[in-house]
């Protein structure tokens, strides 16, 4: 429930974008994955900033070097579902006064293994004193207009599809959270993937230069939030018909009554990207990028997502994923 | 002094540098006034980014239209010192809890405020919850190669100059903290040169297109760090021979017996261009630039800034400016 006084970051987002003067031609609508500007000769300096503030981002037992490389690995995701290559990063750090320097390098060495990752440097920031842990990253990447992935030209008829299966950061969140029976194998695999997760770079490099899908987005925000995300801004609908779960989550799942779908489409943290593209483009796509699982269509049912499951029908809900502290 | 586990800001930014694997035929070196990557063609993508946390970097009595508009204006600055107009501007927000929404509001209309003051858009962000309102600006521009103002090309015999007089920050920040007997103009306008900062864009500009200088670096740490900044780029030294200061700060100053040395080299947030030249261009260059002051010239003596002064000499110290808390 909404307190007094609480704006959510939504409403908050709004009334700062409604004050904006706006640029002229803009490729990409503000609010968009990333900020782009067209820089001549049909390329685009695309740049995105995320800001990460420890205490309400960062969940417990995760370490400096894991939560720095988290927040570079989270930009990074947003280029990637646009298909742009970073090529350079910077940070602004605000770190509590008292640090030790095996603090300072825990976070330096984390931000730079994550740029390393991904074929980018660190190339500048700033430090500066602040109460909470923040660690804002910008990323930078050029690319050819035409070779932008977008979110607002899904097409009716394509097929959804994500590019890995879900459910193993939900888990993972769950675990750290609360203790449970869960076998010692499965609940390292689940806070790895919380504590170390992985952009789709090289997935969202080869969509865009081999021009095969419509459009994408990230999903860092869960699924479900995506999925909306991406039909109000194609203005289109959402069939989903298959629940994309990791084998594994799914059978403890089962085992321990925990509901699937919540651990698919609203667990958060993951980095997967969700793609629509001609049907007849699958087959070829699929033999590039060997995780993708299909999980449905794209309707005309404008900013619709109905969940089809043995013959059910049902509205998934447009929830976002919610963070680590107790926020609204 | 300095207290038991207090890093510098210097000490941390070396050992987050030291950590990061450097970019090759990097076109600026890592800690120059901004970060830059070569796209092709002779142009660079130049970008900065700045962390303001209000805790410390916002002197009392400023509100946080000013605020919001001071974190922009002070990244445009160090574009400005480069000579590179900013292209757009992506800012992320940390706020406290429970704001209203005329709290965002008065944030929102202060970066447009600063982006259109300098012919460019604030194009995206992300918000965030954090103890410290926390305004994190990331600026992008693009340039051509040989058009980029350096601080490693000062050469021996240049004069160095500012592009205005110093020391109304310094006063005002002075009044700030403590009552003075002092006329309502001069202290109006004190205040206001700390709340309503204005970058040297133009002066950036006009200086990058026509190559009249051989240097510059923007002076918001204080004109004495930003001198010693220059000196050790570019492994030369200054004789500084005038003390560039407001007339009136100067008239109070001396009735009040306040150092005018402090008040012009160590004040702080002004966002004066140092700059150094060929003498035969100054004629030409201050035509286009009226508010031009010649101060000194450069040396052989690297690292050295020394100050003369009615034939006396002393050692210009190369502290910088501090903040508003009381941080070392």
């Amino acid at each position: 429930m909404l307190k007094k006084n609480k704006l959510t970051e939504r409403k908050i987002i709004d009334i700062i974008v409604n004050l904006q003067d706006k640029m002229k031609n803009n490729p990409l609508p503000f609010g968009d994955d990333v900020a782009a500007i067209r820089i001549g000769k049909g390329q685009l300096a695309v740049m995105k900033c995320d800001m990460l503030v420890a205490k309400t981002d960062i969940p417990k037992g995760m370490n400096l070097w894991q939560t720095s490389r988290k927040a570079v690995i989270s930009v990074i995701s947003d280029l990637a579902a646009k298909g742009v290559q970073p090529m350079g990063i910077l940070i602004s750090l605000g770190m509590p006064r008292k640090i030790s320097e095996n603090y300072v390098r825990q976070i330096g060495r984390g931000m730079n293994a994550a740029a390393r990752e991904y074929g980018t440097h660190v190339i500048g920031g700033d430090t500066n004193e602040s109460t909470d842990l923040t660690i804002d990253v910008s990323a930078f990447g050029i690319c050819k207009e035409r070779e932008l992935i977008r979110r607002d030209t899904a097409k009716v008829g394509d097929i959804v599809m994500v590019t890995g299966a879900f459910g193993l950061p939900a888990l993972g969140l769950k675990i750290i959270k609360k203790k449970m029976e869960i076998s010692k194998k499965l609940k390292e695999k689940a806070i790895k993937a919380v504590f170390m997760p992985k952009a789709r770079l090289s997935e969202g490099l080869t969509l865009a230069k081999n021009h095969l899908i419509n459009s994408s987005i990230d999903s860092s925000d869960g699924l479900a939030w995506s999925l909306y995300e991406l039909s109000k801004s194609s203005n289109i609908g959402f069939q989903i018909n298959r629940i994309p779960i990791h084998r594994e989550v799914r059978e403890f799942a089962i085992k321990n009554d925990l509901d699937l779908i919540d651990l698919a489409f609203y667990g958060g943290e993951e980095y997967e990207l969700v793609i629509t593209q001609k049907p007849t483009l699958y087959k070829k796509t699929k033999k590039k990028i060997r995780t993708l699982i299909p999980i449905g269509h794209v309707t005309e049912n404008s900013g619709k997502i109905i969940l089809k499951l043995k013959n059910k029908y049902r509205d998934l809900e447009p929830r976002g994923f919610e963070h680590h502290s107790n926020n609204v």
